[in-house]
């Protein structure tokens, strides 16, 4: 797989399970349906994690982009 | 549902109950009437939450977008 | 009332009473005067807030958009 | 007085003496020498507030403007 | 090695093993695959490290810049 | 002294001494030798202070200007 | 020496050792081998500092600009 750019690895997950951790120390998993070069993200079937157990299931959502510190992408 | 852009996933929910979760830890839901590329969002019956409860009611709210986490879509 | 952008919503609050929430936690409530696209935001009548009671009056007021969470319009 | 902008109120300002609170909780007092789009402030006879009180005088002082939280302007 | 630029320095480090330092007091290792001006990252067999130990693999992983401190680069 | 934009008021003390206080809480005495419109800030014979003495001496500084709260100017 | 603008204490610094204060009270220093407008940072032989001994040993190292708050340039 080559990834010249950032957003070329974001790319190649579209409509699979990622993980986000964000700076407030959330992390939410779910299907990557879209994101911007801000790195504004929408996952489907949205699911909080807690220590690897999932905390609470808030369908689609939006994130923005500058909250996010990391997104495992496999 | 196609979303190719994040935005759209907010375009989608316009006229819908949606739910923000801010930095400061926050939670409000309302119906999203407007938003711009900021992520600047109105909400019209806007509701405080915590624990999933209602807190206070406060009408129409402009929440600067600079301080959203999330936004709930459905 | 129609609101397509955010700034409509404040737009439509000119010369009415507002509350602010800010980054810091404090409220003023006063009325709106002025605002501009990073929402800087001049009060009139400007008083902070303390449990929904007046702690201090400080009349007309310019404050930072960037400093600002939430504004109740209505 | 007419306030279409919020840098109006500042400008309406010039050579009177205001408040400024910064994010880090300090205030400062002085007459009001200039600003700029960013509202970096120059203010003149600039004395730091704590309770009301007069901390101490540090003469002429430039002020960042992201650092402003409001400015009291009368 | 020349470096004119610091971009120069990542650039020389594609596709070997980088550390990352992050704002949070985190630290990930993992080859070096594509950045971008805004230090977006992306990492190849990433781990995270505590104490210079591995705790734990989480594969590739999108990084983004604002969040990082420091990368050393050999 | 005219003063029609903040930045005249810091090109007024070229050469002169000022007080930089920072977001940190630290405050740095030094000879202003030039500065950007980012406030980006060069001191020679720069001093770091503490309750107003000189806690230690760095020579020449370059301090970004995103941390600067207040530069007392005379 | 002149110094008409700040990225002109850098440029006079090149290949030479400097001492970084960052943001999150960490210091390091090292001989200077590039910056950007950004202040983004590459260091040689990148020695972290604390209370003045070295802390450890990290070669080449890029730092990130927003990331600094002092650079000690002599």
């Amino acid at each position: 797989m080559e990834q010249d750019r950032p957003l070329d690895a974001l790319n190649n997950s579209r409509n699979k399970r990622v993980i986000l951790e964000l700076k407030n120390g959330k992390q939410f998993a779910g299907k990557l349906k879209a994101f911007d070069i801000h790195i504004n993200t929408v996952l489907e079937d949205t699911e909080e994690l807690e220590n690897n157990q999932v905390k609470r299931k808030i369908g689609t959502s939006f994130i923005r982009g500058d909250t996010i510190v990391l997104i495992a992408v496999d």
